[in-house]
């Protein structure tokens, strides 16, 4: 029997930026599985082998969580170290930041916590002095400096080693996991330059963020570990499974947020989510989330990037500003996805493109210079949503915590709502300025050639427009108490307002209307918050958010990406809502020459060499006879191109004049005729067929429910054509008035 | 055009427990979608019509939210005072229960907040003393009189009014949504009666919880929601929707754990959940949640059930003991699930399930009579569950925290380990036997008659088991404080164990074995306790519990009642796993006489009455003719006799004679033949094929994601044969080695 013969080499793998076939990959997934079973019966040794089988998805989870947190926290510190390093340096041991040298020294004040001798402004170790207008120039002229030099290494080594490893990524993954190929993608030179450009990027002050490149990170480790597996380094479906539960390992350290990570990836990121896969990921995300909290890069062994402390409830009337915020967070996310895709289109297609170490060092000197003169774009920005989801204690000396202090704090030991004081004044304009910096530089930032994510500077433009409004609505209720709205809910010297909520508010409707993520994004925040207190707010201004973004633009972020780029993903959230029928998208089209056939045992091996070589098609149908074009099955170009050549080596006698079987049993040949060749074992004899009046969004939903590269079209039991994924989705574009050119890869 | 013509009523309807065909389904919901689309340009009315029916769903979620929060607000409430009604009445107003009458009680002391003089036991009413033998007497024959007449009713109202207001329901509610039609199981007496035989059921101190209950209330909430919205009400595929979000508010207000709630209906009980479905249910399970706790059943202003206070860590060689819970948990589920189905099918199949009032009635005297004399058992079993879960503080008074205080407070107010005193002693026999009573008597009750779920029962049988070994423990730690193990975690006079946690997780485990439920519970576990602390133990337990339950029988207790009552259930969590092909399952076999096929243009009525008349099948293919077996539709039985009753009825001059026309155009006739008939309408001219090769895992995948109910199978373009629904099922039970005849639905 052919079937038991040994695999030729090659047969059933796949070309670079291809679609895979997921009914093959996991058929071929149960014929392994099920010879493991059978073997495991005859002896201890294969039983051994079959349990060890069973659990290396266990143990491959393990290792991803314990890789994936271990270079979170490698990534998190160092970025902390160079983004203080830009500001001075630690004489008590370089390899401190500003943060730890102070810990460390016996001079601190619990008043001035960040001030210690031994950490040195660059003007401190200069010209010796932190004081006058040169030292400032120093410290600006330092600034930027150590910005552009890590914004020129990050581009430099990107460039050079891992073209991959730019942007955040997130995209490419999720066309990956829908079954596409692209080789190195997440490969080992990704993962290390990615690693090391991520945190140069992060520390040049750059707006953008480390959560979406961690889900890169987090994925390369999966697939790099996969390897590691015969299991899955083998099988394609099966690696896009560990793919799914290591991309919600990279958000659950991302966020210290293991439920939101499995729901970002069962809801933004995977395709096919069996639930086995949905258990495994949460075993991944947690034990990432805890490997990370063991090496507790924050120092406060919390697992958490943004701890909230404050409980005091929300009043009913406060549902109106939420969803004024989430109008704003709808709108900026259309604003932000139309205007980024608009100049991401203008870097591709003009002479931009191609001076990437240049744009990127342009970009980081603007964001740099604009940024050393106010301490809200100064800061990183995780540090200034932190502090803006901050409730104000008696004793904060924030500037955002400038409040006329009457010291009658009200029972319970709330403080009362309080007029703000001269630095909250400055601190809003401070605010209000890095928030039009922070929309209009994220626009440019977000996809050059540098890791960058846009969680961060979404929520931060969030985190900014929420507290202003809060504060505003705190001095309102401050001052206007007796107004009918405020006098029922909040009494005079109660703590009616809590701006930090506002914040947080505003940050979950931002980031919604970015990536038009929904329960992950409330689960998030949520875990984020660790309180289920203001689950309705944040549920209120995502919902609404997500409304207004939808209604001026149905892509998210990633979406809009993936079609810029013209990766062949098939969105599995929108419905196809056109009655055309499987007739009007097949190929051949009504005027075309007849659809391109091998028949079953008539054809020489040089007729079909002839038709490989005049083709491009990827495969072909096999049929009884031109005359009947009864389908009997469908052979790929690559599978056959391979066997052919694997027969002309090996197969004594096999010339162009042998005829090629697909039928079971060859009829007894005459003498004197060269030997044939049998390939019934390369046929897939399980074809799809539709008939052509099916309607498509019935052939949409198999193709994106079977994951299928190809489906054969009939009429009455005849052959008639061919769809293939590509022309699915450029029909889908056509029919959203999208240019269907734009589709590249099949 | 056929098209156009009005549609003839009771065309693609479904019969009573027939399954629905998912894809016919979703294309009509495209074909009312695209015309509201259309017509919504054409004037501002259709407009409007357009926006309300998009939101159309979110206000049903709504509407579901608040209506089976307010049930069970209700039920809550309603159970309450009829379980303490089993006790005694409160003279200050009888619809107060227990703890009401005592908090409006002027005489209560802090220490017995439990008694008061409104608060009258049976025997204090009736003979006017609560001291002494014969007042106990009293009060036991009241305490099981009372149960027995609350048990008689609840089944006799079952029994009477509502046969399918029995039971948990998930099994039933798993199959609906799969697919199949069961009338009546969602309707609005199955529900007026379940809500009240519910409180019935609770109160009668029978072994069940009302939790699974719940679910199935808020899913007839749901359906009868439905018929308010033409969208839902028309729609078999959309309404399943509405019913996912539904189970997923049911267990929100029965746990108060809106996430739990949603990952709960996506885990376990629904079978096509787009993720439009996971932010509405999200929506309905947060409204529902809400609108319970502005109730305030439990009047604590809580959500949850089981609200836990501690956050005392935990250590890691506590690992050992979670897991030995998780082994016992799973060992548990696997025997609850066998002997109960074992219990079950005699019950189906011999005298026993005629007389369900006696059963119920048998089982709630030995119940009631056991349980009075047990403190731990008389009382409800979620108040057990509360009580074990609990950390013991200084003040508290229950037996369960009797220790022998030294007084000697470690740092911080943390009570260290004690020894443990007389109190803790006699508790710990007297759970012993709640824990076997609980696990035998479980066994009988889920099943009869009654409402019954098993959530709590279940967390009940591993509250007591963690309860048990967790004391153990501690003393184990008190007493041997200087063996290594304890040696190098716990320091002498540290709070070292907290028994309160293994009750938790032994709770987790044993549902875990019986639910084999994952994710969703320990979200739900995490919500009920409200931090992330303990995930890891609850992680390990309930991963360890599934793993021996597994490896002892594959299915969870509500996949194993799905296979007793014979629905047809295609379980999406299995893989088949055999290597059998579409032509061994597909009819007709070998031998059987030849597919009943009808002709496009050749046969009469009178033809295709004959063949209705003579099969049952409950479709037939159509070709284009009997030589060729060409395929060219499929058309219903269902729509076959109704269309043809309404040709004979309204169109002139049909009769036997006429000739059937399924192509698009009738050729024109010889004058004086009978007029034809054309049903190309009724036609299904996109029939799923599959060769007769293909691989029946590859077939089982295609039934399961794409919700087929028959499938054709074709051989080189010619037809050969069918599947239907029931045939995979049938085959799917023949490989495992089950009696395929037990499938009894299509």
């Amino acid at each position: 029997m052919d079937f038991l013969e040994e695999p030729i080499p090659g047969v059933g793998t796949y070309d670079d930026f291809n679609t895979i076939d997921w009914v093959r990959e996991k058929s071929r997934d149960r014929d392994r599985h099920r010879e493991i079973t059978n073997k495991s019966k005859e002896s201890t040794w294969a039983l051994i082998h079959g349990v060890s089988d069973a659990f290396s998805g266990w143990l491959l989870m393990l290792l991803i969580g314990l890789l994936s947190g271990s270079l979170a926290g490698l990534i998190d510190i160092s970025a902390h170290w160079m983004t203080d390093l830009k500001e001075g340096i630690c004489t008590g041991g370089f390899w401190f930041n500003h943060e730890h040298c102070c810990w460390n020294s016996e001079h601190v004040t619990f008043e001035h916590r960040d001030k210690c001798p031994e950490w040195n402004s660059w003007a401190q170790l200069i010209i010796n002095t932190d004081q006058g207008a040169f030292a400032y120039i120093v410290n600006y002229f330092m600034y930027v400096l150590w910005a552009l030099l890590f914004a020129f290494l990050a581009v430099s080594l990107v460039k050079a080693f891992a073209p991959y490893a730019c942007g955040s990524g997130i995209p490419e993954i999720k066309t990956i996991l829908s079954g596409f190929i692209i080789r190195g993608y997440l490969g080992k030179w990704t993962l290390v330059i990615k690693t090391i450009t991520l945190v140069l990027a992060v520390s040049s002050g750059l707006s953008l963020g480390k959560e979406g490149p961690l889900v890169h990170v987090a994925c390369c480790c999966g697939n790099i570990l996969c390897h590691c597996f015969n299991k899955y380094r083998k099988n394609e479906a099966k690696r896009r499974e560990v793919l799914s539960a290591a991309a919600a390992a990279g958000v659950s350290v991302a966020f210290g947020a293991p439920i939101g990570g499995v729901l970002f990836s069962l809801e933004e990121v995977s395709y096919y989510f069996p639930l086995k896969t949905l258990w495994r990921s949460f075993f991944a995300a947690l034990v990432a989330a805890f490997t990370l909290r063991s090496i507790n890069p924050f120092g406060n062994s919390r697992l958490v990037l943004f701890y909230v402390e404050f409980h005091t409830p929300w009043h009913l009337f406060e549902l109106v500003p939420f969803i004024v915020l989430g109008i704003f967070g709808g709108l900026w996310g259309a604003l932000f996805i139309r205007t980024n895709i608009a100049w991401c289109r203008k870097r591709k297609t003009t002479q931009l493109g191609k001076y990437p170490v240049v744009e990127v060092l342009i970009v980081t000197a603007i964001t740099a210079i604009l940024a050393f003169p106010n301490e809200y774009t100064r800061m990183s920005t995780s540090e200034l949503i932190s502090e803006l989801f901050n409730d104000c204690g008696l004793l904060d000396s924030s500037k955002l915590c400038d409040y006329e202090n009457h010291f009658n704090t009200s029972k319970g030991g709330e403080l009362p709502d309080r007029p703000a004081g001269v630095g909250i004044y400055s601190a809003m304009w401070q605010l209000a300025l890095t928030l039009i910096l922070k929309i209009v530089i994220t626009i440019f930032t977000f996809g050059m050639k540098i890791p960058s994510g846009l969680f961060i500077p979404s929520m931060a433009v969030g985190a900014i427009a929420g507290r202003l409004l809060g504060v505003g609505m705190e001095q309102l209720a401050y001052y206007h108490h007796d107004w009918g709205i405020f006098n029922s809910w909040c009494s005079q010297g109660a703590d009616c307002i809590t701006p930090g909520l506002y914040a947080m508010v505003g940050a979950a409707a931002c980031l919604g209307g970015v990536t038009r993520m929904t329960v992950s994004l409330v689960v998030i925040m949520f875990e984020l918050t660790g309180g289920l207190e203001y689950i309705v707010p944040l549920m209120a201004a995502a919902m609404t958010s997500k409304w207004v973004a939808d209604a001026l633009g149905r892509e998210g972020i990633y979406d809009a990406h993936i079609r810029l780029n013209g990766y062949p993903f098939l969105e599995a959230k929108e419905e196809f809502a056109h009655k055309t029928l499987a007739m009007d998208v097949m190929k051949p089209r009504r005027n075309d020459p007849l659809l391109t056939v091998l028949t079953q045992d008539s054809m020489t091996v040089e007729d079909v060499e002839t038709i490989i070589s005049e083709t491009t098609y990827s495969g072909f149908p096999v049929v009884v006879s031109r005359e009947s074009q009864r389908l009997v099955g469908f052979v790929l170009r690559r599978d056959l191109i391979i066997s052919i050549e694997n027969a002309r080596k090996k197969q004594d006698g096999v010339v162009s004049t042998s005829i090629i079987y697909f039928t079971e049993h060859s009829p007894p040949m005459p003498p004197y005729t060269p030997p044939t060749l049998k390939l019934r074992n390369i046929l897939d004899l399980s074809p799809f067929t539709v008939t052509d009046l099916t309607p498509m969004e019935i052939v949409v939903d198999i193709f994106r429910k079977l994951g299928l590269r190809q489906c054969l079209v009939t009429h009455n039991g005849r052959l008639l054509g061919i769809i293939t994924k590509k022309d699915v989705l450029k029909h889908i574009a056509q029919m959203a008035n999208q240019d269907p050119d734009s589709i590249l890869f099949n």
